[in-house]
């Protein structure tokens, strides 16, 4: 029973598709995007293989689905200074990097996206959207003339957020407010 | 036959053995760490399955060894300026990520690594032994006092190479030679 464009759509159909989702979520979280398989999210959710590919026509179709919910941008800050602006977003990108559950999905993401060009697509889309807020401080400093216009925004961002994410899943060490702190200084300076 | 301590090996062995680590690279490189079966090991190399499990155990022994023969440190520069020791080896970084095979094999290992701790531990040490060259400029320049006693090493190296690492796997910008030196003197400044 495909949904009807414009009619309301059926609650249990979207009990169900809420609840494949999140088992999904659950599998990707407890084994990357290897340890997703549609058997096993059928079992979990007790959601019918049929039903699941009458949704998602493929396990890729469901995997992107489910990875596309992740994170999901914040609204920018508007401090009035680029310092103050990068600081909180930074922070922010921090504390999740020590205590959400997607950093532990996205390095199979990443891993995927080697090879999958869907996956690919899909992990340039959701990191556009995070790190949009970072483009939008600064674009607002470039307005003000805070910031030289030739300070390329895109290379700011790289030595913004490389440093935490290269703490995260290269060196494992802490990501403690004085680092970030320092990692925003030094880029700006 | 398991190799005798302190007798000759034999070159049969050593041939063999050889050649199932090169396989091994070759599948690594085609799928990363998901990729390797010792059954698709045995098939492409002519090494029979017992054999190759009487000198790994495991898959994830195997695995091990393979990754941990990748890449490799090199020669750390000396030119008596930090600035120039600090490009030439962001460089050298540069160049790995745009062409050598090792950066399309390494997420799935940061991707086993978030569960297996045995991985986790091997991509330590090899992270380790890689960034080596970057602490010891580092610590030559501030054994010359050419850089603050109060600037820590190991947040100088994220600032450097966390960019780099940004860019091939999330961002996925060019690693060009300005953006290379434009992190090496934000992160010095």
């Amino acid at each position: 029973m495909a949904d009807t464009p414009g009619a309301a759509p059926d609650q249990r159909v979207v009990r169900s598709k809420a609840r494949v989702l999140e088992e999904t979520y659950r599998l990707l979280f407890e084994g990357g995007i290897g340890g997703v398989s549609v058997d096993e999210v059928a079992r979990r959710s007790g959601v019918a293989k049929t039903t699941i590919y009458r949704h998602w026509p493929t396990r890729s179709a469901l995997v992107l689905d489910a990875c596309s919910k992740m994170g999901g941008p914040e609204p920018s800050p508007d401090t009035g200074s680029l310092r103050e602006d990068l600081t909180i977003l930074a922070q922010r990108v921090a504390d999740q990097l020590r205590d959400a559950a997607w950093p532990s999905v996205l390095p199979s993401i990443i891993d995927a996206a080697e090879r999958d060009p869907a996956i690919a697509g899909m992990h340039e889309r959701l990191h556009a959207a995070n790190m949009q807020p970072f483009l939008d401080a600064i674009a607002a400093a470039h307005r003000r003339g805070e910031l030289p216009a030739e300070r390329d925004a895109a290379a700011l961002v790289a030595e913004v957020v490389g440093p935490l994410f290269y703490r995260r899943w290269f060196s494992k060490e802490p990501i403690d407010p004085a680092f970030v702190t320092g990692v925003v200084i030094h880029a700006l300076d």
